[in-house]
């Protein structure tokens, strides 16, 4: 019996399909991991200071928010060879917030199969990470390499 | 006397700006690690397994290179209340490898003041990230909210 999750790839994806990932709850301790790692500054370091800033309060760092909507399509976005991106648009329309639980909600918008290897194209993947209050908090495109089955080169 | 690294407002600054960041060296720990947290894909988490996938061999999460990237970003771009970002548009040319040493040259390419709050404006900053043989590893386009002097709220 084959207990994996069902993939798909490019040869079975349409227009339209959609992929809902699960929540993630996001805690103060983790914003500040995150931020001591790859985005030292005040306002997603520091209360008092975060409560001064143009955020008034704390708030994660865009990048982290963006690496955890990475997460949530990893496990939620079944393509057959993963998820290999070639380029992205990320806009941050409000902050990510200690407490917050999130979910990332993708829709495939355009199919481009390569016109020169027709083993692969290109699947336009629209991804809104929305907040517990179904606030959006970040939009991001991906344009993403995809394969037809079995020449993406993974089990 | 003022030790701390001079600063510079949306007044004060001017299209073709150039920041350059010290170098970030990359190891394979590294990589997994943010993979196990963000990014768990075979080609990020083990070497037998990306040798046989589209990398041909372990590559770092883009959503790594962009991290680290901000890294950068943050501790070379001295904008006087921070680097808080509207939105942005990446590319990754290349993948980042263990041992890369990566670092990043950023330049202002537009300066747009608000017509509403004259007391900030939006930068848009471009950034390349490059490898130790100069290679692009990642291209990013920052849209930033930068304050004059005195409006961010950070001291």
């Amino acid at each position: 019996m084959d207990n994996a999750i069902k993939t798909v790839a490019l040869d079975e994806l349409a227009v339209g399909d959609r992929f809902l990932s699960r929540e993630f709850p996001l805690n103060t301790e983790q914003i500040k991991a995150f931020a001591r790692d790859f985005d030292p500054q005040p306002f997603h370091l520091d209360e008092a200071a975060a409560a001064q800033s143009f955020f008034g309060g704390l708030a994660a760092s865009g990048w982290h928010t963006a690496a955890i909507t990475m997460r949530l399509m990893v496990e939620s976005v079944p393509f057959a060879d993963g998820l290999i991106g070639a380029g992205v648009e990320i806009s941050w329309p409000r902050p990510t917030r200690p407490g917050d639980v999130l979910h990332a909600e993708s829709t495939i918008i355009g199919i481009a199969p390569s016109k020169s290897r027709p083993d692969r194209g290109i699947v336009t993947l629209q991804t809104d990470t929305f907040n517990q209050d179904g606030e959006p908090v970040q939009k991001l495109v991906s344009k993403i390499l995809v394969f037809v089955r079995g020449a993406g080169g993974l089990p």
